[in-house]
This record gives structure tokens, C-alpha cells and sequence, in this order.
């Protein structure tokens, strides 16, 4: 947890964040999130919505008798989501298979016991994207990827300094992939098999190899695949949106016995490769690749600080809306 | 061409648009672009741009004798191009192949003819995505990609209202292919080979089956290739960008004998299985993928009309930073 060094500022607002992941919730307040968290506490998910939520609001009212009321709040929250602000289903999780929280009111109990403050809502990626872009190993880009690698595989990102959305949101995990010589594995993935998330999620990983990837030994032939796969992915992206960075998080990168470095140098390599000296562009000369992919410097927390950065969007769009 | 309907309104500005292609450039004059032009002209490439580009200049100043002087210009352009506007080669053509073309100044000579006035500059198909997104088939939409499928494959397009740009600017043409069951064929793309241009582009296709795509019969099973290969590079730009329309020009659509309608149907039908339905967007239920994937409506004045556009937009900028 990033701890704030100083104490609370009385005359900057404080922000509330709030970061729901499938397995943890964490909330978190600060009036300063580039210099940390005044404090941070973290939930099981389980499978009680309401009851959590409760137990949330609870956390956020004793932070406003210890410190100020809130001014703002943020939410990232795993999906799918509905992001569409004149939908009478905005601020819901809607569709998912996760036991209790389909069709689940996300925003709604927040929104009842502070009223009046604007809340920001995002996907646990933006959120995290938005994390790593203004306290993290994106500060100062407008044009960047976050990409995590664990369970699933996600991406989101800035384009000219907004948040990529769209029609849905992105689901870069799911894009087509080229298949290796030699390769016959059909892929995990119950959508569309080989896709990159059914080629290089943590799941799909333990389905080809038959154990988990933490565990895998540093010369098992299978972190040579992943890691293959995994720059021809990243060229693809790199090719589609042009970022300047990629910040690459989730826990896949960590890489059992190789060591997340090596997992880097061998990814970096393969990126390059499958970019095949196409883009050419002084800072990928000058600097190589080595600052252009690179791991989360928030780590564990980039997705709490992207929902206090959602917190400080929501602010300032009110502010400018009034 | 689309020619302004009623005579020039003396209180509304007046827009220079120049698109540079690889073959021809297209200058156009407007005071309201979403009518049409007051005049446009064509002249071929050729491999002497500083004479051509005299021509154009003089082209301009003949237009503000007949109409009013020029308020601001905008250019779109083939490339490789230096659009940093801190570069000292800003506004150059920088390494392409094409004779006489390579460190090209393509904004020197029309900032001086034309001093004081803004300029807009970006590439072709920014341009084209600009135009069918002002004026074309993607208006009133903050997301959507426009692709080019020719001599080459491009794509531009807009996120959340800006052009994508970051390190370059997007290359999709070059996005790693998973391979058809026993397509042996190795691409086309002097760089990566089977990448989507080196499948899909005019010139792809003409050397698989050794004849010009503009002759093939409508039942050469090239195109069910092609429209296979097309739905599964365009899932991926829908996973990556999460468009909420694509606007799919140049060339190829064309196809041949088949005919653009039902290289659309089949492009679309491929699409669908791209996405495998991991998009769950009511946009795309309702009204299926024939308003997500289109064809352009302003044909081969995409890209001038784009850099009239460029040029409202150079205008708008230079009156904010006033």
C-alpha cells in the first residue's frame, strides 16, 4: 500500500476510490494519490453484492469522520459493464457468470449514501490503465496500452489522453492469433480457441502444460511459446493504436522459475520481431524497446489508484459541467 | 465531384483541402464543406514535387482571386510523414520509395504562399476518416475506424472525438493472420509476410492467383479467402479499438466479378465469426453488422474533403490558442 507521507491537506478535496476485482474489493481515500493513500482496506468479493456493498459505503463513512467528506468518487470494476450514461442500467455489472453479481446495482448504494458527489466508472483495466498513466510507468503519455496477463487477458489504454471506449470496450484479449510451426494446441478459450487469451491467459498456460504457470521451470519450453505469442500480440496492438508505451501488468509476466526480467527480455525480443522493423520511429531507436514494453509500477495497485483518478475525472468534469 | 450547391456565403470562411496520393492530388476550395466543394482539381503525382507543388500553390491563390482569401489550409498525405510539429522536418514526406518524393517539404511552399494562415496536416487515411466522419458515412460518431483496402491496407480513425496517432500513427495493415486450414500461400508484405496486407491488398491478390482482383469471376474462391482473411482482421481491430462503426474503402471491396454488395455480405458474415459473439453490444443487435461494417459514401472524395476538414479544424485550433 502507497501511504501518504504527509497527513490531509485541509484544503484539497478528497477522493474516494474503489477498485472491484472477481476475487478482491479495495478502497482506498487520498487527497494526493500521486503520493499515496491516506488509508486502504481490502474485501473478499464473495458472492453478496448488496451485503459487501454495504460494508463498502460503511468503510467510506468512517473515512469521512476521520479525515473530510468525500468529494468525489471512483469505481473500476470488473465486467462486463454497463459504461452508457443514459442507460437505466448504467453503473451495473450486467452479464456475468460470477455467482450473485449479474444484473448486480454497482453505483446505486454509493450513490445513496453520498449524495450529490460525482462518481467515475470505469473497467478494472481503464482503471488501472488510468492508474499507471498519472502516478505509475505511464506518467505524462497521452498515448499508451495496459495490458494484464493472469487470469484473462485484458487491455485498455489512453488515445490523445482519453480513454479508449467505444462501442463496447476493448476486449483485446480476444484477438486472432497466428499459430506457431508446430503448434497443434487448440487454445482455451471457450469463444474463440486460440485467440491470445486462449493461447497466454494464466488458464490457458496450465491447460496445455497441465500445471500452473508459477510453477514452471525457467527452461520449460512452454515461456519460449508464451513469450513468442505474446510479441506477436503486442506488435498486432502496436500496429492497430500506435501507444507509446506498453504497460504490461497481471500475473502471467511474473513467469514461475524464469523470472519476470527474463520473461521481459524474451517478449521485448519477440515484439521486435514481429514488428519486423516496420515502425520506425526515433524513440523505439534511441531507447530500443526496453521503455517502450514495460511491467506496472504501481503493481497490486494500480487498479485503486486509476478509481482515485477516476474520482479526480468526475471532480473536475462536474466542476467544468456547473 | 461535390459541388457547393448555392454560391459562397461572404461571412463564412473559406477552406483549402490538398490530398497527396501516391498517384494524383486532389486541392478543393470550400466555405461549407458538408455541401460540397466550390472547386476542386486533380494533377497527377508525377516525381517533381517542387514543380508540382508550385502548381498548386498557384492553383490556391487563383481560387482566393475568384472567391476570398484563404482562411486556413489543410493537407492530407501518403507518407512515411514527420508529423511532430516540434521536429525541424515536420511536415515532410520522409522515407518512402517513391522517385523524387523521399525528404519532401510538403508544407514549406504553401506556408509561404500562404503565411498567417493555419494549416492542418496528417496522413491520407486520417484524412479519409476525417471526411467520411464530418461528412461521410461514419457523422455524428466519436469512434469509428476507417480502412483503406488497395495497393496497400491502411486504417485511421477517431477515439472518444481525436484522431489515433501516439508513437507514428496506426499501420493495421501490418497486424499478425492466424492461416486458413491449408492455405499454404506465404504473403505478400515485403516485412511480414502473411500479414493482412500481404493476404488482402490489391497487389496480395493478384500475386496468389496471378490476376489483377479487378478481373477474378465471382465464384474464383480467392474471394472466399479474402473475405475470410477480412472478418478476421476486423474482429481484431473490433476487439482492439472497440469501434462503433467501420468504414471499409479503397479497391478490394470492389471485387471484381463478386461485386461490393456481396463482398460486404460475406466480408460481414466472416466478421460475425470472428467475433465468435464475445461482443455483446445492443448496437449490434438491433441492426446487425450491416450499419457496423459499411462501404464510404463520399467514394474517392474522402480524402480532400478530409483535408478541408483538417483545415476547419487547423482554424478552430489557431482561434483557441488566440
Amino acid at each position: 500500500m502507497r501511504v501518504e507521507r504527509a497527513s490531509r491537506d485541509a484544503a484539497t478535496p478528497l477522493y474516494g476510490g474503489l477498485e472491484a476485482g472477481g476475487t478482491k474489493l479495495v478502497c482506498a481515500v487520498s487527497s494526493n494519490p500521486a503520493r499515496g493513500a491516506l488509508a486502504q482496506v481490502r474485501f473478499s468479493t464473495g458472492d453478496d453484492p448488496s451485503a459487501l456493498l454495504a460494508q463498502v459505503c460503511e468503510w467510506f463513512t468512517e473515512q469521512e469522520r476521520a479525515w473530510a467528506p468525500l468529494a468525489a468518487l471512483g469505481v473500476a470494476s470488473f465486467g462486463p459493464l454497463d459504461l452508457d450514461p443514459r442507460s437505466p442500467t448504467y453503473g451495473f455489472i450486467t452479464t456475468t457468470p460470477k455467482r450473485g453479481w449479474a444484473q448486480c446495482d454497482l453505483l446505486g448504494p454509493l450513490r445513496r449514501a453520498f449524495p450529490r458527489r460525482p462518481i467515475g466508472f470505469d473497467t478494472d483495466v481503464n482503471g488501472a490503465a488510468l492508474g499507471e498513466g498519472r502516478f505509475g510507468a505511464a506518467r505524462g503519455l497521452e498515448d499508451f496500452l495496459y495490458i494484464t496477463v493472469g487470469t484473462g487477458i485484458g487491455g485498455g489504454g489512453l488515445a490523445r489522453g482519453a480513454l479508449l471506449h467505444g462501442l463496447v470496450h476493448p476486449e483485446m484479449g480476444h484477438i486472432a492469433m497466428p499459430r506457431l510451426d508446430g503448434d497443434t494446441f487448440e487454445g482455451a478459450c471457450p469463444f474463440h480457441g486460440r485467440c491470445w487469451e486462449g493461447l497466454c491467459s494464466g488458464p490457458a498456460i496450465a491447460r496445455r502444460v497441465g500445471a500452473s504457470a508459477e510453477t514452471l521451470a525457467a527452461d520449460h519450453p512452454e515461456w519460449e511459446r508464451v513469450t513468442r505469442y505474446m510479441g506477436v500480440a503486442l506488435g498486432t496492438l502496436t500496429c492497430v493504436v500506435s501507444p507509446r508505451r506498453i504497460v504490461l501488468g497481471g500475473s502471467v509476466r511474473r513467469a514461475g522459475q524464469l523470472g519476470e526480467a527474463e520473461f521481459f527480455r524474451r517478449t521485448r525480443a519477440a515484439l521486435a520481431g514481429a514488428l519486423g522493423g516496420y515502425i520506425d520511429s526515433p524513440a523505439l531507436r534511441e531507447r530500443g524497446l526496453d521503455g517502450f514494453l514495460v511491467p506496472p509500477e504501481l503493481g497490486d495497485d494500480a487498479g485503486v489508484f486509476g478509481a482515485l483518478a477516476l474520482a479526480q475525472d468526475a471532480l473536475a468534469e462536474a466542476a467544468r459541467s456547473r
